[in-house]
């Protein structure tokens, strides 16, 4: 899956908050206010305190930024979002300015433009990410323009703000959590001492997850909780609310050094740092109002997360349960596709129905905790739309002819999966059969790469288009995303995209990327095959150390859509041959219809 | 090709001169001195006036920085040049500072971290890129090191210093310059209003050649003089040395408002732009020395030269000339390469004699002017080295068995040439038949790539990798290369390569690039296998304009060299339409042993 719409929906009177914001704008002297998509933590998913774009927008969508003046209300939005944000916003009187990607900071040049010199632009800083401050910063300056990040304006006016998340935190326990709470400590801090810092501020939340190995839920799919660490050579505080971290569990925490404390108490631990000190932060992983927190005689030494790096490199233990992970997938998989065919045809089968039975069969396994994401069920139009999201209010009916997507994952104490496969209903037309066949040519690529270890990931992204390319046709997301390990189905730093690379985002052992090309046409259909790679060394030569993809995700890809005469005999084989494994691997596991879909879905295609 | 090595071999006592160094630093209060490869336009061929970095290190490399304090000499040197760089330091007592690419700026981080606070660090402003400069400077201040760019302390210590090249400049004239001066200047013009630029300058040897439709040999292989341009909205000022312009040449350029002043007029001339006036320039195509002279009233935006776009889309007018080009270079190529089978085997045949030859026979097709870099003509081991040069002291004599790898290309009036072949001498091994049916494959696939308009270029690296990264080899320099129209062999913006993209590299219809894969075994041999390609238009569909290739070089690739179970089919249907088609664009341009030879080395081959 590739990113997700928030499940939010708020249908009050937003021209009144508009209002109410802009008096408060007036009497803090703020003649411009940013509202971003974002929290303390710079979240993918925002917990619904921090879902203040929303509320002063109506957007719903995951990414987009509110920009308020005295007469102008615009909202930054990219194209996976263009139609939902036109919907939403034309009864607000909000301007809907468009991006080409959620990355792009146009908004920042548009205040640069229309802000008078003199004049000052406001931002919470608290929910500003360090990197975005210091370019809107840059260009305000230039301008001559003031920045104010010294103040939160929906405090007073969004009298009903949701409170902190309030979940639990547990313990992701042996055998699945491999590698012990010191050890993933010692590990940061000898990154700590190799940058001679003494301190690392760490606040998002896979990252602390990670480090502490703990689970939460206090946002949908994404197993991690709200809050921020501070990591000493002699001591370790964890910040979290009160209440979320039991005794027992704080006592736990306690034979590994890590002291738990307020979650508010988190500016002040980086206000209180000893003269003298270094402290190593992420730039990209701290928002602006913790890094204006720390003292200027602590120095600061910036560089990506340890953890970073640290998370994405499954060790072998970890690899082997989410192979483990995999077939229970597989298996729930089985059981739910061996329903659907039997469900074809019938009466009230809709998108719906289908995220509803795939999660039910997820939820029969052991292990199992949530889905990893939204499921994104899409019948022929509906899969033309790579984010789409069937609703109560909206959804298809599955009746007639055509493809249906279906894009699903679950989150398991041994591992997150993340698959997309399409199905045929009823007849398969020539042109959907090529785009299947295709976006298969393209996946199968990629799957059969050899690339030598420190292959910067978007170098691949190619290797995935090329056959889509050739026929004139593109899909507009990443070809993989990494994920983690039952952590975020999205996490970094490796991406197989035609992003411009960093030096990052260097493939090496152990990493889980998704391997999901597509084609999607407007209004008719839309094809997506993606499966989970782990990279796994190949071979070592003269020069150097090479690495090879090992497909972890175990279900049949339906042949019936398949357009033979497109493939090549050494992409027969290797489809083929994935049928072998995922009937070797998955047959014990099932039985009864579900053993028999698999059987017939496996069987060997020839030309 | 890839890269040259410079043609100067310098011979007298380095520690002489160092010690004269030293005394003008310390004379001048600098503490260390920076000599880097670069003249005042920065071009990749140095002319022997800036040759300053040769002539106090001794290394005849085309790349390298030289730093010199009162303690310390050191040589920043990357991979291509070790072997070469060890032997020609080692009498000089110069250390090899091993860098990993040419781009590589670590001698900054030496500078930062071994000169003290307050102590000054030296360079010649007017031969340091602006870019290379800020970069310097920015490291310099964070530990409170100054840096002085005004003094050239070469003037004085080296006396015999070569004066300013005084080649004639001579015009590209009709029908080979398909654009005239006047509507290349109208074209730069627009690009300097569109960017809201009164004036712009030009510091790039390949530019200026481009703009004015000139040419000249002030540099071995590329057919470029000179000078600096400063275009206005009303005027136009080219600088160039007295005497290198005709008064009749002079004549025809005042009709295009081109004003001849003398070359050293140029930063007087950026001195004295109005106040008030916006002035273009690319900061990586203009050195410090002449930023600094731009007044602090005149507005700098700065961008990349539009000329660097223009000349880098060759017209449908100038595609036909070179597709002529390439026919004169393949006829010329296939006299070469049946008088090479005939010489092998006789005594005396050396790596020399294959550059005599190959020259001789391109100077005798129309309108050759020179060749486009020295000749490349390595016989196993010597041509596992990507950038060896035969020279009259070290160079092998062919006979016995291996590969001889022959890169080499011409300077014609209607276009740029640059080729490399592989031929078998004797008997060829099993293992370099694997080797050169890789680098094969790798060529082929990217030959055969379709990609959409505006594709980074090194994003398409990977295509040509992926066959010799699945044995676990690799090759340490870059796919590809873009070439000029009867200009620099190695030009601008595109460029195949696993160089981190900037936006400046997207592919548009008209670029020429080398495709180059190859394979090399140190101390054994080596194989590469170059054709250019021209971006063409493939097809427009609903998800845009997508781009292909049409190789332009017309060569037969020795077949005997093949392992074919290791071709596709559609593989090897690729490489026999590649022959039918060399075979009917050159077989009226030969006769006699030269047409056998065509016939014979184009013959289908099948599996």
């Amino acid at each position: 899956m590739n990113s997700p719409i928030s499940p939010s929906a708020i249908t009050s009177p937003i021209p009144a908050r508009l209002v109410q914001l802009r008096a408060a704008m007036q009497a803090q002297g703020i003649d411009a206010y940013i509202i971003p998509s974002a929290d303390p933590h710079l979240s993918e998913y925002l917990p619904d305190r921090w879902q203040g774009r929303s509320y002063f927008s109506g957007f719903t969508g995951s990414v987009g930024t509110l920009v308020v003046t005295a007469d102008f209300a615009g909202l930054w939005v990219d194209s996976r979002y263009w139609s939902a944000a036109e919907a939403e916003l034309a009864p607000t009187g909000i301007q809907m300015m468009k991006i080409a990607s959620a990355a792009a900071t146009l908004y920042i040049d548009w205040l640069a433009s229309n802000v008078k010199a003199g004049q000052t632009v406001g931002v919470d800083g608290m929910v500003l990410g360090l990197a975005t401050a210091r370019a809107l910063e840059h260009a305000l300056k230039a301008k001559d323009i003031r920045l104010d990040t010294s103040k939160d304006l929906l405090l007073d006016i969004w009298t009903d703000r949701p409170a902190l998340p309030q979940s639990p935190i547990y313990e992701h326990l042996p055998p699945f959590a491999v590698i012990s709470r010191a050890d993933k400590l010692a590990a940061v801090r000898e990154q700590m001492h190799s940058k001679g810092a003494d301190w690392h501020f760490v606040s998002t939340v896979d990252d602390l997850a990670w480090i502490f190995n703990l689970r939460g839920s206090d946002v949908s799919y994404n197993p991690v909780f709200v809050g921020h660490a501070l990591i000493g050579l002699d001591s370790i505080s964890l910040f979290v609310s009160e209440g979320k971290i039991s005794a027992d569990l704080a006592a736990r925490l306690a034979l590994d050094g890590v002291q738990v404390q307020a979650y508010a108490q988190a500016a002040t631990a980086l206000a209180g740092l000893p003269a003298g000190s270094t402290l190593l932060l992420d730039p990209r992983r701290i928002t602006y109002g913790f890094r204006q927190a720390i003292p200027a005689t602590v120095t600061v030494t910036e560089a990506i997360n340890p953890s970073v790096f640290a998370k994405s490199r499954k060790t072998a233990e970890e690899a082997q349960f989410v192979r483990e992970a995999m077939e229970q997938d597989g298996a729930a998989l089985c059981e739910f596709f061996s329903w659907l065919e039997t469900a074809l045809g019938k009466p009230g089968l809709t998108e719906l129905t289908i995220d509803e039975e795939i999660c039910a069969a997820r939820a029969r396994q052991p292990n199992f905790v949530s889905p990893s994401f939204n499921t994104i069920a899409g019948f022929n139009a509906n899969g033309a739309m790579p984010h789409y999201r069937a609703t109560a209010a909206s959804h298809a009916v599955i009746e007639g002819d055509g493809l249906l997507l279906i894009d699903s994952g679950g989150q398991y104490l041994n591992g997150t999966t993340d698959i997309t496969r399409v199905v045929p209903v009823g007849l398969v037309s020539d042109a959907q059969k090529r785009d299947f066949t295709l976006v298969l040519k393209g996946m199968i690529n990629l799957s059969q790469m050899r690339f030598p270890k420190g292959t910067l990931s978007p170098m691949l992204d190619t290797v995935a288009r090329a056959p889509i390319w050739a026929e004139g046709v593109n899909y507009g997301h990443g070809t993989g995303h990494g994920v983690g390990y039952f952590l975020n189905v999205h996490e970094g730093p490796q991406n197989i995209s035609t992003t411009i690379a960093d030096a990052h985002m260097a493939m090496e052992v152990g990493m889980i990327t998704s391997n999901e090309p597509g084609i999607y046409r407007p209004g008719k259909w839309g094809v997506r095959i993606e499966n989970l790679l782990l990279n796994v060394p190949a071979l070592q030569t003269e020069f150097g150390e090479y690495l090879e993809f090992e497909t972890l995700t175990l279900c049949p890809i339906d042949t019936r859509c398949i357009q033979i005469d497109l493939l090549r005999e050494d992409e027969i084989k290797w489809l083929n041959d994935y049928h072998v494994t995922v009937l070797q691997c998955l047959s014990a596991r099932v039985s009864g219809a579900a053993l028999a879909w698999l059987q017939e879905r496996t069987v060997a295609i020839n030309k």
